[in-house]
């Protein structure tokens, strides 16, 4: 699902414009993303949406349409022609998507044009906030199962038909085994699962009927037993396996109801002692990582989770505190010194460094630096094309469980951890914010210079 | 943003073949659509999403990649080629977009042959889902500014493009002025509103040469004063209308951090001294109902607010416990019996009583029945046809405003009703929902049925 040039706040047309009339808007900017803070239940995010991105600046262009929009809006034609001819020319350097990060840490940097740099702020801040949300909402349902599966049933309740589609790619990343949505399945080849509804029960003449056709039709279903009384619904598996002998096929049963820890005991009692060990147990209804945790953790004979609105929609944390900012204008620093908004200045890098393998410590330093550990930072894009192919999600899923796994084992945990992972700045960016709010202060206060020197 | 006929979970499209295998896909059955339970700082619901779902239906087709996509699922070729044919004919009776609505009513009900119906239900849940979710918490936002306007500063922090630009719709039909985002804008012809960046002031010089470039460009321009010092910030306004005379045209200032109440006193203090009282203030910045209600309370001299998160994404209530359920099937009502998760079966009316003027209750009656009151639900396609042209915007927006403000006024309050509006079930519908269950629980413990009598 792809944007159109006009995803943009009217605001940054309309600076784009008034760069445009200042003869400022050629003039190189870097906008940095970050997030201000993690949300309370989460110890890191994982990085997500860059392809997306990507994707969109490479075919972002102002169609006849936009334009006549626009100028109904009282743009005037030299600014629109201006516009008819716009391509993103910009450099990208981001984290690979499936890399954890934390607070205040650079994500993506655009250094571009000032112009061509502030239109794109809604679509980055917007995809890369929804997928990295959902993204590392996902990856808690993982840790939570403890190696069984999660497989996404969220299409219905994502906040429309993007979040389900491009949510589904990001549940995948994180580690989710498939997908019912059709759909996200096509569009990103990715493992599609689905059993059955309470409504092909209803509809059928009785619940035993409702199994026999489904498991004839469809060897390796997955059927439905809690329609009308659980229990008595698996018996009916257990009747159906011995009725249809060397034919009975069915991969597993799903509760979707009632008390899951003990109904799953008392269904797998049922199947074993029928010899269907092989028929596994799939749970859903309402599950967050919460309770996929307890259920692992009490070892409830669950082989899969089924997990809906909690993923689809990161109910806990919906949204990100999100923010893309100039960094840089003209080759000089730039930040906001607004009260609790403020903004380290200037290109950076991300330095993670290890002990035996595992995740000790990030320091954020100035782009130039050279400092020990892994820079995370890649270059994505330059002169508005790509520096290399877009990688295979098989190893942007690969990349982000081995990333993860690098963790500190607290920040797999689904409390908050007791120290928060270590995020330092390096002495230089540190000195350089002192030098550039010390600029923006001693500016401010300063007579007004001449408009023109801002042109 | 429209979806794609796989925008379907697999399972409807294993039961669509199951139904068609069985000989039952032309049987008529109804679905309802309705909400288990209001998110806890929900009074009621306000009804949004019809019409996309009625433009999707309309235009529902597999197309030829869709169904080699099927194919390669091991969907067969007889089953695929009646899919190449498939259109929804179905009938949809619903509540007018922009009707509020409480737990268990019926929003929509989809009469058709089952396999058209059953498939429909990811695309309805997510759609109505989604914009019931975003017009629901908007309307909180327009009650809490008591006739201030809250404009929607949003789609950076929806959920995906569809999330944003849907959301825009929903917003305006909840009352709110004006979206940001200019493609919510011209795709649903709604006024957009914009002001300055913190990076244009970043960028240029001084904040004053921003405030006076942007001015001169932009008549009616809105000022962000906030980028280093927020009363240093309204002085340079106020030395800006000085210098410009009869050309100084700024429409309002925005506060976007700090104390906003005492800030918007202090600035309009400030500004009145100067003369400038037409110069109106905006606030904006992590801004949800609670505080605005907080502000406009206290009579925080704030003309606009700017809304962002909390609206855009619904942050305390992102998602609906909503759900889609097979209530009739071949001229018999339907049930689920599962823990928790009942449902009224049979077609069914809404009738709203009122007295005064003042909705007093509801009462959710069979479809055949005539009740005092006001009946709710209304035709919306038949065979697959809309039944009348589409509503004009503004008249949604009108029946939204009218039918709000005949809730009782707790209703419209953000805390809690003390008690919850009265929504009562007919004395026939209580029968036939009795009747229903018992007819099901005879059956479910019955001799099997030969499956013969499911086709």
């Amino acid at each position: 699902m792809t944007a159109n040039a006009l995803f943009v706040d009217l605001y940054e047309i309309a600076m784009l414009r008034a760069y445009f009339e200042l003869g400022m808007a050629e003039r190189r900017a870097t906008f940095g993303l970050f997030v201000r803070r993690l949300p309370p239940a989460r110890n890191f995010l994982l990085a997500c949406g860059l392809a997306d991105v990507l994707k969109e600046l490479q075919e972002l262009r102002f169609e006849e349409g936009d334009l006549r929009y626009l100028s109904s809006l009282g743009f005037g034609r030299e600014f629109l022609d201006w516009l008819a001819r716009f391509r993103f020319t910009g450099d990208i350097r981001a984290l690979p998507e499936g890399t954890p990060f934390f607070a205040n840490e650079p994500i993506l940097e655009v250094t571009a044009p000032i112009g061509e740099a502030q239109i794109v702020e809604t679509l980055i801040l917007n995809q890369i906030g929804l997928q990295t949300i959902l993204a590392s909402k996902a990856a808690r349902m993982v840790f939570a199962a403890r190696g069984r599966a999660v497989v996404d049933f969220g299409a219905r309740r994502a906040q429309g038909f993007d979040a389900a589609v491009k949510g589904a790619r990001a549940f995948h990343i994180a580690g989710v085994a498939a997908t019912s949505d059709l759909a996200a399945g096509r569009a990103h080849d990715i493992a599609v699962a689905g059993t059955m509804a309470h409504s092909f029960v209803e509809a059928c003449p009785s619940e035993a009927d409702a199994f026999e056709a489904y498991a004839r039709i469809f060897p390796g279903a997955t059927l439905l037993v809690d329609t009308y009384d659980t229990l008595e619904g698996v018996r009916k598996i257990v009747a159906l396996a011995k009725e249809m002998g060397a034919d009975f096929d069915v991969h597993a049963i799903r509760l979707d109801s009632g008390d899951l820890d003990a109904l799953s005991r008392q269904a797998r009692r049922i199947l074993d002692e029928a010899g269907l060990s092989r028929v596994e147990i799939v749970a859903s209804g309402g599950l967050d990582e919460a309770l996929i945790d307890r259920l692992a953790a009490a070892h409830a004979p669950i082989d899969a989770f089924g997990v809906g609105t909690e993923m689809a929609a990161s109910t806990d944390a919906p949204a990100l505190d999100i923010a893309y900012k100039l960094v840089e204008f003209a080759g000089a620093g730039r930040m906001k010194l607004s009260p609790g908004k403020r903004n380290l200045p200037g290109r950076k890098q991300i330095f993670r460094q290890f002990h035996d393998g595992v995740a000790l410590r990030d320091v954020i330093a100035r782009e130039d630096e050279r400092y020990s550990g892994v820079p995370l930072l890649e270059p994505a894009m330059r002169d508005g094309e790509l520096v290399k192919p877009r990688p295979r999600l098989a190893d942007i899923r690969e990349h982000a469980r081995a990333a993860m796994a690098a963790l500190p084992s607290d920040a797999r945990g689904l409390s908050p951890c007791a120290a928060p992972f270590p995020v330092t700045i390096s002495m230089r960016l540190a000195e350089y914010e002192r030098e550039v709010e010390a600029s923006l202060t001693r500016k401010t206060p300063r007579a007004r210079p001449h408009l023109t020197r801002c042109a």
